[in-house]
């Protein structure tokens, strides 16, 4: 049996960025198989009082993450940039990701999406930057897109976001591994060395 | 010249115990020089609007965490034990730690006094508490108890919790190395290499 993870992420979540680019890679090493559950963080917040990204209510904490954010990639080698927008509306592009992850090209979409984000500063609440990256990836876009205006992914992405509060997660990226719950990119290894 | 690294740690705080047990050892490895800094969380909490620990008003954060510590304690070999009340009222132990940082003996006190509080679980804004551990280290209690009462102590807490602030800190423990901020245990050995 192999062993696996459940990635629990947020599109307007830049630590997710981190994780979203390194998981495969760290889950590979070690024989893990990932399950990518992309969810909303805005209703968690929004529970916790919270009608913004903690980054921004706390402006301290905002100013922090955003050059530790600019460390952190250059220690991994990854491109970054401060996106215009921030938090970014991010619930068309978590229902496409909810197909994918059901259609099993989620993780490759959801690479291009972050990269598109805090790589190249493009708006990813935007529609037509959703399909163009679909088509770059050889999907069905129009199909797709239609797909993500209907009910059961509507449903299908609220039900994931309240299975995570269920779960006990109050942040992204989140990974379960069995019951153990790990917060934050921090956490990516000692989550796949886990049990 | 050697390489210095101001530590800024908070005796209600629980990650700070990670990094007030594990600093002057990786400092040590990498020919770093430790200044210790207390501080109180408190004043700036309160200017974000807080009357507790986060742990606390958000439970779903505070379920994690002491899981999270007792995971993190394992790893590191640290003992631990969830203390009676969190968050302990720490203004007499960061005063003490004040005199100690200007005396020479800061670091061995705050490692006592952290290991009191997060692995034998005791009370440490019990003053008796914290003149035993000034007994232990054969240190002047008397006198020291006494200076902690006294202006020029209680202003000097009060102008270093200030000056936390001024860098931007909004959490313990963190690291400043020049104008460089680190913030949380996770981040001591990158903050150890910087520059």
């Amino acid at each position: 049996m192999t062993k696996s993870i459940d990635f629990w992420y947020e599109f307007a979540s830049t630590y997710s960025y981190l994780s979203v680019m390194r998981i495969e890679g760290e889950a590979a090493k070690r024989g893990v198989s990932v399950n990518w559950k992309p969810f909303l963080l805005g209703p968690i917040f929004h529970s916790q009082g919270w009608d913004n990204s903690p980054f921004n209510i706390y402006p301290a904490k905002g100013r922090y993450m955003w050059r530790d954010m600019v460390r952190r990639c250059r220690r991994i080698g990854l491109p970054f940039k401060v996106p215009e927008v921030f938090p970014v509306h991010s619930v068309k592009a978590a229902r496409v990701a909810w197909v994918g992850a059901n259609e099993g090209w989620g993780a490759a979409y959801s690479q291009r999406v972050f990269t598109a984000q805090f790589a190249e500063g493009r708006n990813i609440a935007d529609r037509e930057v959703l399909k163009e990256i679909l088509e770059e990836l050889k999907l069905e876009s129009d199909r797709i897109m239609a797909l993500i205006e209907e009910s059961p992914v509507k449903d299908g992405l609220r039900k994931q976001t309240e299975e995570a509060t269920s779960l006990g997660i109050f942040g992204a990226p989140s990974f379960m591994v069995g019951d153990e719950l790990f917060w934050g990119d921090d956490r990516l290894e000692e989550a796949l060395e886990w049990g």
